[in-house]
């Protein structure tokens, strides 16, 4: 077994920082020692087999991304980065474990659906990877196939409140899983909007000519987020389950969660980049004057970008600050412009939904700690430790100490990212929405299990080094 | 120096648990190790001075108690713990550090008064203690000392919205020194009751008869409190001044702080295990059936304890719970009942105010970790590592991790605890506000800076041990 | 023309009383005068053909009921009242007014629906009636009718979250009509119950053995009502269409109404008596310890009646003072035990809905007076004027004013009134659900439009007399 | 004894209009009639003395303005409307009695402030006046004074929050008052705004040399009035004290309001025409880029006109829509720009506070309904209904009902008003607030009493005419 010793850091933990060294042995932290200490008697430097000098940087937790889309299929297309390209683009951006989303489609099995994306998954990934499972269709077979799902690490599924005829659960089918999932300890995460009236909007706007990705934005009104978001806390309240919302992004859906945490419940949410810093007339309404312009279509996932008018993204700072929403995760579901979102040409309805970016959550979230919007521990605390412990990894992940995973990031707040396709960019994509931003801060060395992935601006890494997570139960529920 | 390794226990952070040995170098942790690890190339336990077992205990950061008054005049006495007897008793119970208020009265000098408390304390404590600075005189000379304090290591001052007369601060004095805090750093606390309608309530009470401690509770009714919180906030906000609220007791009051930081306020509260456990009805009324008996008089403490058929107690869990409150003090001002509280028999309004609890609060919290109240995590983060973080102390005090002072307690659950004067008792009261309480756990060993203070029942530490706590800037806020 | 004058009255508004006397010239009232005024210059007494001393006693405009279901189809059975058994009871209680419901069932047309409405009231109603229209199916067709009905002076319609297979609306669907309505003026009235998840937690009550009629309060948990009050409140935020939910009984449905209506909505609700006096506890769990007793099937009504130890009763109160919501309406839906209720002997989903209470709503509405929960004036407002400004209706009805109709009611403060199947009670029941109540206030002459109906306790109306009521837009809305 | 009618026109009141004639005896409406009836057996036309023709035009209450000072002493010098020329102006804008203000000051006593009020005002009067009490200074005295106030008609009384060393009461002041105030049935009338802490930021101002109108704004913060609104209303919550608060501006202080109103407590609030159209930027800025020039000083009111950017003026619109605030007042306060406001010159803290708006009342809050904030009604309502109600003089004034008052005002919704001090103006005042507003109404007729003051452009009225309003307890309470 190797043995490594990462010196000199500020090792930042969700709590605070401290001036220590942390020693590796194999895949596993197992020591976390005062910087250059000589009380156990020896020259450690000198035992372990390498050194890695992390003098005037941070060392942190590997990012944990609990929201990713590899390869799905979604509007007759599947999202272009693989395990293999996807897993690989994260480890470049410092994350170094991903959960991605196992699907059941309406009339299939739930097992049939977890068995075929270990098939996708297995052997391909860079980083370690879990899943959650998506219940497309909720019927007595995936009622009963819930239960099952831990014993497969599997301890959090979603639901849709959107997308009829796809994914779509209806208010019977949620509270029955609820009911399922609180008696079981599973963590229900809910895409919360009410697709069944942004449906009708959408076929009214297009019926009017308004075809372009901007409409997409003009649809899908807060009101259907906010609505979903306070129905879906009240099955919640009926059923004891906890709930998890995800791609949260209109301020009335965080009043709703805000609410009821205050009133003691076990109610959840995470943002996304986009949500922190796009909006709805800069990036859906793109360059052109009359909302016609097709590069919008860049930006279109769901939730939408929201209005900046409005000011949603000041809020859903201001939300990560307050705890009122606990993560923050990528939804990263890629799509090429060609081939891909053009399928939206003429009707923004068909626009695969989605947006690239779980190479640069790490990095766009630092950015928050440099404008001053989030303190450096909160910034560890969203993007790796929260996400550990609601999904059952704490302990194993995020956080550095004896017994955990050495999934490791040296980053240099003294470094600089400039993002763009002809730059950084490592995801499969033939565009990257974040073309352009600039980062105070860089990811210098990656550590997944004691594996050097990425260092001195080369990747080191090999498909098939990331293991499958076998999670449990939440560690985050009061 | 002497070295000690603490083996086979869990340690519990704010954040979650892991099993580690802890290696302390003379005064200080310097290695948090994966138990019996041998990654090091030799035998770490034959190598240290001293090896303590905590196989299937806790091994917790030791306990902070922020909000102590020893030896505090108080309406024409003193309370009944020296800085002496109040931290033994404290340590006792698995609190290594307090900070007590140092008091500038109404005239005299801020200076004066922090040199004053420096003296009471010096040489006399049995674990670290720290000062806030009670400002009982707003004036341009208490004004200009604020920032003083900063370099003394007072990084908090406190006000009072009651006692008129006595510490009572104004609205604009109120302003002005919190315009001064929010230049410099200083977090102000606040005890936030209308003292002025408490006091005119009072006296039509006292006039009509009612004069037993049971009116305490009654003069004191929560729409006084609720208003000072509510109106603090108000003031913090028009000053930017941070603000922590003591001794927090009516749920309406928890209402206003949390209305507050769902609006992304630095707005802080403390509540104390009387206000989780104690009730109008059950302790201030005692035995007597018509609310005139004396007994009440051991639980009279400012903020009152509150009416348990409004649901007071329920709603301090649960806000303990949401982060509503951030921490749990004790406000320990202990008085006996010969000629102290006695001083008010026939007149509540002279029974003087105070509750000893600095001795209990570690378990008193922990029974709320058996009842399901709050986790385990929740319990240190609410003791020991918020406290930290909040009074500018984290690094050294809060945490266990490498450069932290070895402030420890290694707790047993599987332990029990007998509260009783003729039992546990060690603070220097003829009685016990906290008389036949059973706590599911024991606190069984204390470190202070490396030195066992107890230990098998008995308790090994010297007076002088204890040294001042300088403290920074708030490492709490957003 | 028949002249009357009512003299010696005191003539009681919304928003105060006067000592007037009134005049009416055949079915209208064409003047309001000072009592005994000679100023006219002749004496009125002698020149009119009937008068009527008021003298002590309270003049009000003619009850409005907005909510009536006279012989609705329902569960295989229909309500037992028919027009002309319900209008008369209505009339024997002080209400001179009813809105009943004309159905368009799913599939059908909401033109024929209307039509065979018509059909069953025309001439057989003693009062006046008007019609809103249930659209039990919205679809191209029923929304292409809703314009036309405001021509047919139905200027309301309703709406059904509940009863998925009977009259239940989905989201789009109900996003649609409310898109109509807010371009056309119509008032959208809301059943709002989440029919689909109260229906699941039926279905596993009965399943349970959990027959009973107390099974019906426990399945329409009153987060449903507040879900759905909720939801159609966001759906009317996007459309911009008024709203007017019926039947509140949840003060949590009650919170999300003062919520929107702070927010400046055009936001509506009205509760009914059941919902201000009955409680599941008292009246559906009835006589039986084990909830098991079939007694409680004569309240079983949805929404459902409410815990008391849960508060609801005080709060609907209180609503009504503080006009969050607006009306009192019966949601009048009679029905035997006999025959009818005992359909759901075994299961309580077979119960028909509802209580019989046109008769009675104005009795228990003035207890309310005389207990202190509402004034003289709220009172009439409640009942008469803002149902009659509500729905288009003021005018000609809701006031005492010359050009209105001579809908009078002559209420006794010192009368009484027992009510009980053998009393009072001239509904077609076999039992009432208010057997028993005591009022301190007496329904004395009752007018319509000129006519004596109600006078020395005998009823001198006569089927046919009442009119259809072709109703303008709402006049409440701000 | 003279007999008018009034013919043709609609008479509006708080819940709708009718087409309807008015007769007049005296100074007493004897009745209201169908228009043109003949049902009485004569032609009324024929018959009285005098036939006024309000075709066209709406016949409503005449307008009651509840918050005035005429020749109010403030600040060195006093309000510069009296008692005479103030009425007088107040006629020609439609309103036919005010409510002033005696003033009892810190030293003095009740009794002999009320008495020197009615010297000023007896005889002087050409419209029907009122007084509220000020309390300007609680004690012993003061409080035994306020059940005598009742026998005298006067039963408000108002105390102030701010302006300490003036009329500032402290909250153990306001409790005592309030108490007496619950046990008799007086309102409590409010200044709401933290003075103490105003006056801090107002001192520090001037010391920056920022002296001139614009900072009266800028010192005055929203916070200080919302948070003396909640503690008002905690105050009124402890004691069961009805509240009044006058002059609401800040939308923060209305949600306090409302709040406390969704919780059922008697609590109400006013707002003034200058918190409806003026704002901090455009008019305590006034022309001055860098905020310094002295224009400004003609809108210096406290409460202050706020910052329109912040909303603060279409939330007050909304307010009174959703009834969150019941009443329009003026606060009429009027100082002229020589030799008054002059003194602020260098120093807006000795700017004296006030706006000169009795005169424009009417039609300004007719302008909302032309611009659709408010309904006729409403309008109707705000102005004279409510004020009547809440005051205590319901059925005299406030309403068009036999047995009123005859003080009716005949407005012409196709007339037209333009203000300015070269037009309109007849208030004392070298300026007007109000200059350049243009009104799409026109006050055309308005009677006192029977006596008509103001017809065709021309004042009929007389000093004297005016009579001492002696109020009963408020009928406005729930």
């Amino acid at each position: 077994m190797t043995t490594t010793l990462i010196t000199g850091g500020t090792v930042v933990s969700a709590t605070g920082r401290m001036l220590a060294d942390v020693l590796i042995d194999g895949e596993t932290i197992v020591a976390v020692l005062a910087p250059g200490s000589t009380s156990l008697g020896h020259d450690l430097p000198s035992t372990v087999d390498r050194v890695i000098d992390a003098t005037g940087r941070y060392v942190i937790p590997g990012g944990i991304d609990a929201h990713t889309h590899m390869q799905l299929p979604f509007g007759g297309t599947s999202a272009s980065d693989t395990f293999e390209t996807g897993t690989k683009a994260a480890a470049w951006g410092g994350t170094t474990s991903i959960v991605d989303f196992a699907v059941q489609s309406y009339g299939g099995k739930v097992q049939d659906g977890l068995a075929a994306w270990h098939e996708l998954a297995a052997g391909n990934c860079h980083i370690d990877y879990g899943f959650h499972q998506i219940v497309g269709g909720v019927d007595d077979d995936s009622l009963a196939a819930l239960p099952w799902l831990i014993d497969e690490g599997i301890t959090s599924y979603k639901m849709f409140m959107a997308y009829p005829g796809v994914f779509y659960a209806d208010d019977a089918q949620i509270l029955k899983a609820m009911q399922v999932a609180a008696d079981n300890g599973l963590l229900t995460m809910m895409h919360a909007e009410n697709g069944p009236v942004i449906d009708v909007i959408a076929e009214q706007l297009v019926k009017q000519g308004k075809t372009s990705p901007y409409y997409h934005g003009v649809a899908r009104v807060w009101q259907a987020e906010e609505e979903a978001t306070h129905r879906a806390i009240m099955l919640s309240d009926i059923t004891g389950a906890p709930l998890y919302v995800v791609h949260v992004s209109a301020k009335q859906a965080v009043a709703q969660l805000a609410a009821a945490r205050d009133n003691g419940k076990n109610v959840f949410g995470e943002t996304c980049p986009q949500y922190l810093y796009m909006s709805l007339e800069e990036q859906l309404g793109a360059t052109s004057e009359e909302w016609g312009d097709f590069e919008g279509a860049k930006y279109v996932c769901s939730t939408p970008v929201r209005s900046r008018a409005e000011g949603h993204q000041d809020h859903m700072w201001q939300a990560l600050r307050t705890n009122d929403l606990q993560m923050v995760s990528t939804d990263h579901c890629p799509f090429c412009m060609k081939d891909q979102k053009e399928l939206g040409l003429g009707d923004f309805r068909k626009i695969p939904n989605g947006i690239g970016s779980v190479e640069h959550r790490m990095d766009l979230m630092y950015q928050g700690v440099v404008t001053g919007q989030i303190t450096l521990e909160r910034w560890v605390e969203l993007t790796s430790t929260t996400p550990a412990r609601m999904f059952g990894m704490y302990g194993k992940k995020g956080v550095i100490q004896p017994g955990a995973d050495a999934d490791i990031v040296i980053y240099d707040p003294n470094g600089h990212t400039s993002i763009g396709v002809d730059k950084t960019h490592h995801m499969n994509m033939d565009h990257s929405a974040w073309e352009g931003y600039e980062i105070d801060g860089h990811v210098d060395i990656v550590l997944s299990r004691g594996t050097v992935l990425v260092e001195d601006g080369a990747f080191h890494g090999a498909k098939g080094h990331g293991s499958f997570l076998k999670r449990g139960l939440s560690q985050y529920l009061i």
